[in-house]
């Protein structure tokens, strides 16, 4: 008789996956499964019994659409339409909508919450409990929709509701690196959404997917290309399936923006020249925008990467970026369209320190760009580095709206293999003081426009969206995605509060699930810092690729391509002296920051070396010496990913085995990666200090020379 | 009080998707939803009761979870392991596993199997009625288990059962053009599935699912990387990597091969040459090749494309293709490992009719290759068009290993957009005799061995598999992955049944249904070749991309790349003279067949301008002139996709919204498509022709140098 081993076929029947089933991340964190703990659902059945919902615009299609599927799968019952107020209705709408319904006295409350504004409500109606979503406008309507599915995802009460929510910045935008050819600069998620080749015929019923994801967090507007872009996507080869996007997109509020090529005129308009005051080239400008108009009536206008890193741009005809933008401007205002000109600039001649050159280019030309223009600014002068110093430039334009750049994908914060939460990033940014105007003149302020009185304001985020199933590659990188929309649309959420709705909807309301992982996302992002680049370090990473530690990275084509040159380590010491007495780029800042900055003993340490060379054996607060203190920081950033690890590993139970299984196997990376970070760095660094790896500090057991020697090919996203 | 729509709202909720439940063909064929036809699933729940199956070996672990998974799905009931045989028990094993059980007399039939092949049938055993599925190794009873589940599938009956299976050939390979920055040469379907940058940690799920859909076809072998090679991936940044590649794909029975390029010793190897006879050479090859064991134990050998399209190559040094082939194949001897030398070669001076220099080349080096050499030759002379003459070189070298290279990715045959079911093409080439020893001396015989009597035989498909949800980009291209895998086993299959399987297993056993599917798909070859190159055409395509038409290809820097070097239209008369008179290049077939093919009047009329320069007045076989019949076909291959798109409308209530939409889109995109490539084409040849559209044939509504304005940026696969 044949012997059979029962736990052996248990097992192999518990491995079997159903593959379209698999808890692959595509579902984002709109995740409508029934909510599993029978008190909560049945206080949510109790109070959203049915729904009275009226119009059959596109967006409200869309938000109907949304909410019967969240209610359904929440509550996991029908929620049916009924005529007849009751105990238990969800009354959604617009002024105009819901006025027949009765004293709902929404006039007034609406008036303060503006065009994307909304209002989630219990009232009385007719002596019946209700909840009302109410707007001004159709998006507005589809916001409180997204709104009141995420209250139910997070477990929230629904009682005596009161919010009344309007987004900050105007403008929320996703700049996509997207190459036509599908590549994806800096992408490391896959190839891009957009299947150029097939448009505008088929559409990938993922790109409505993408809308509404967007949509759920408020973002309201997506550069399709590439910055560093190509002047094709402007013929009539691409704007019908520009256009084909754009119509997938509108129901959910969102608009289609173009990075525009400067030498367009030249490049597919047959013209000798694309100078800013040519007539010809206004012209033809015109002419191009209004056939684009033709196409997408509700185009949002251009993103203009100009006179950059080999771009063309207006410096070509010796005209200034705001003679460029004009230009640009002058086109798109009779359609209402807006020009976002970056402001990261850096010469190719300019011998001057690169933190100080877009200041140094843009603040001469405040007050000089059209009114739909906004300057877009990233958060720090030098690059998207894991720490910096806010952007001088933030403050320092009263007369120009502001647009604030993130990115979001991870080009130099550990690309798909890295768990880097940014939200503490960015609010470090966003909540600095600029002292523009004194105490309180937060860099939010500026961007926000309730500094210096601007209409229009916005964010823009470089997307790290790919096709990989899950979007993003890690699965933790769509909590970037989620949050960078969440604070464009209210920069004074804090970063706890994101990371804990964004982990309730996408993994858990288990608290003993989200708090510790909470935590994890706030912590990963100094970890980051002190792996690669602590106490004010930067762009000390792999050449070209930017994929690890490259401190050695010399003798470029550009010296402020090297890491040598901002890191300018020597035997006395080491940093980058931005001091009066070094390239005195402090006094861009407004006095009250130079003062403190400018003052090692009063700079905070995170930016010491940013502002300062100093000796290896200057004192740290910690009491240790500058070397000391450096070679601790590179430790504890490495050791605190076998803590990230832990912090995971204790989750087992408690998430799905397929993302569980993704985000462990992607930690196990990150620490071979924080380690290879941290040796490499300490044995460069060494070299100048010449002093030892403290005790108690494990040694590196490969020399430098090794991790000088590897190469890395075929890395994605260049 | 408020109105509402209940129509509306039901629509509303009918069109809400969930996402990641969609029909979204990531299943492929090897879908195991539960059989609706009741009586049916009935019966196969009595005759599937139980299951033993002995062994925990990776593969049998892996037939186990396959059979488990698909027999709880399709029986929607779960198949209890049981140690007692009774009525209704499947047993599984080898002749080893099986012995125990009793007397199933397994010695003999086993014997005539070999190694990969199974046997099914059923039988009494202690007077209980059983199915058994036995082979003699762990990859046959995998096999045999993909078979039984097909079985069910496509709703065979379960009586009576007496299978034998053997595939006819030994090496049954996927050619994957995929270069290591994962984009992928003539692909069409997304990026290369192989995630470089993650390897060798993280494992995408999607590599199992990969090895899974190819061994249920029997698919064993798969060239991971581009024939265009890059040196790299023998290096020890990749080899790890390509190993941990080969441990998810060694379960399914699939061994990994790697194109290597010819000059990688210089290149990787830091030698000064790459010349085959060098000792220091063939000092380097034989360490890489032990040094890729070392990695990959059972590495399946090298793929290589040499002097050919500016690949480097033996030539270089004066020395033939089979000292190239040689000096790897000695390195590769001793682990067992073999090289896919390929024939498709074309010198860059030669004026000799390209359909004739890979003959030229390789016949006179037949018996010279070592026992582990297989040369791999595309099925015709010219390169994968929608149509060729089997390659003259099947039958013309005796002595030599042929190994058949199909390609699947429809690079000619209209790309994602187009419904082009391949089988016909396939087994046209197949079925063509060679008479290379009489009448009888097919193509298949050459290839399988058996006219020649070779021990090592093969077959490689160029691979049309990306990162797209649904792998292949166009639905029904999955069927020519599968179709592929079905012949590469069994040449004998017919095009009809293949179609029939996949379509049940794909769609639906729906008999009105899979009638008309099937033959759509039977017929779309002869579509496609009649709206791209009828009667004999060949190489009319787009320049680079190959999109669309482009007879007018003409002035590129070599003469064999135009489109005019092939079609040879003048005011006389249109085709390539290869007979006496012109390149002769049939004297390189045997004797019958350059009888029937050099004279137009016995010639097939599908290959008479492939070998026939005749005038525009010459009479064909329906009586009409050649310029009316070539307008003849040409239109009556667009008309025939409308055909295409009825049959496929009809099918609306048979198959899910999400394929059927998606089929439907492509092929409104292919009628647009086939309607272009006829108006070019005609409009361009009539230049030649001067003679009208025959009456009844509708006049393209542009002129010609509309179509030949047309510019495509930015099509994948280049």
């Amino acid at each position: 008789m044949m012997k059979y081993r029962f736990s052996l076929f248990v097992f192999c029947c518990l491995l079997v996956s159903l593959p379209s089933f698999a808890e692959d991340g595509y579902r984002l964190w709109l995740r409508y499964d029934p909510i599993a703990d029978q008190a909560v659902r049945t206080r949510y059945q109790a109070a959203l019994k049915n729904v009275l919902m009226e119009g059959d615009s596109p967006t409200l299609v869309a938000a109907r659409e949304e909410l019967m599927e969240g209610l359904r799968g929440l509550l996991d019952t029908n929620v049916p339409f009924n005529p007849a107020v009751q105990d238990g209705t969800l009354l959604v709408g617009t002024l105009q909508t819901l006025a027949p319904v009765g004293e709902l006295n929404l006039e007034k409350p609406l008036r303060q919450v503006g065009d994307e504004g909304y209002l989630i409500f219990t009232t009385k109606l007719k002596r019946r409990n209700v909840t009302v979503v109410a707007a001004n406008t159709d998006v507005g309507v589809l916001y409180g929709c997204f709104h009141l599915l995420r209250l139910l995802q997070t477990h929230q009460p629904l009682q005596n509701l009161n919010l009344q929510e309007t987004p900050k910045l105007d403008l929320r935008v996703l700049n996509h690196w997207d190459n036509l050819d599908r590549s994806v600069e800096r992408g490391y998620a896959g190839a891009s959404l957009w299947k150029w080749h097939l448009l505008p015929d088929y559409l990938d019923p993922r790109y409505r997917e993408y809308a509404r994801a967007n949509a759920s967090v408020g973002i309201n507007g997506t550069v399709l290309n590439n910055v560093n872009a190509n002047a094709l996507i402007l013929t009539e080869e691409f704007l019908p399936r520009v256009a084909a996007l754009a119509n997938v997109f509108r129901p959910y509020g969102i608009k289609v923006y173009l990075s525009a090529r400067f030498s367009a005129p030249i490049e597919i308009g047959g013209l000798k020249t694309a100078d800013p005051l040519d007539p010809q080239v206004q012209q033809w400008w015109k002419k191009k925008v209004d056939e684009i108009y033709g196409y997408i009536p509700d185009f949002g206008g251009f993103l203009v990467k100009a006179n950059s890193e080999g771009q063309p741009g207006p410096q070509n005809y010796n005209r200034s970026h705001a003679e460029g933008a004009n230009l640009l401007a002058d086109a798109l205002a009779p359609h209402g369209g807006v020009v976002m000109w970056r402001a990261f600039v850096y010469s190719n001649e300019e011998p001057e320190d690169r933190a100080k050159q877009a200041y140094n280019e843009f603040v001469p030309l405040d007050g000089k760009f059209r009114d739909n223009v906004l300057v877009q600014v990233k958060n720090g002068a030098i690059d998207f580095q894991p720490r910096e110093p806010f952007h001088p430039l933030f403050g320092a334009m009263p007369n120009t709206p502001l647009m604030m750049e993130f990115q979001i994908t991870q080009e130099y914060t550990g690309q798909s293999t890295n768990l880097f939460y940014q939200m503490p990033l960015y609010k470090e940014t966003l909540d600095a003081d600029t002292y523009a105007k004194g105490k309180g003149s937060t860099v939010a302020k500026v961007v926000d426009g309730t500094l210096e009185g601007h209409r229009l304001t916005g964010v823009a985020g470089v997307s790290n969206i790919g096709d990989d199933r899950n979007w993003t590659g890690h699965p933790f990188a769509q909590s970037n995605w989620y949050g960078y929309g969440r604070l464009a649309w209210d920069h004074a959420l804090t970063s706890e509060q994101i990371a804990d709705e964004w982990l309730r909807m996408t993994f858990s309301n288990d608290e003993a699930f989200v708090k510790p992982v909470s935590d994890m996302m706030i912590a990963s992002r100094e970890i980051v810092v002190d792996y690669m680049t602590p106490l004010g370090l930067h762009h000390l990473m792999g050449w070209s690729h930017h994929y690890g530690p490259g401190p050695w990275v010399t003798d470029k084509p550009r010296a402020d391509w090297t890491a040598t040159y901002y890191h300018q380590a020597d035997s006395n010491g080491i940093g980058f002296d931005r001091t009066k007495t070094g390239s005195d780029a402090l006094a861009q800042y407004f006095p009250p920051v130079q003062e403190q900055w400018g003052d090692p003993k009063t700079c905070p340490e995170e930016f010491l070396l940013w502002f300062h060379h100093l000796p290896w054996d200057y004192t740290t607060k910690s009491g240790r010496s500058l070397w000391d203190e450096l070679c601790h920081r590179y430790y504890a950033g490495a050791d605190s990913v076998a803590w990230m690890q832990d912090v995971w590993q204790q989750q087992k139970s408690k998430v799905d085995a397929d993302r569980f299984q993704h985000v462990a196997t992607l930690l196990d990376i990150q620490k071979k990666e924080a380690i290879w970070w941290r040796n490499a760095c300490v044995l460069y660094f060494q070299q100048f200090s010449r002093r030892p790896i403290p005790d108690g500090l494990e040694k590196p057991d490969r020399p430098l020379s090794y991790y000088e020697s590897l190469e890395f090919h075929a890395r994605p996203g260049n």
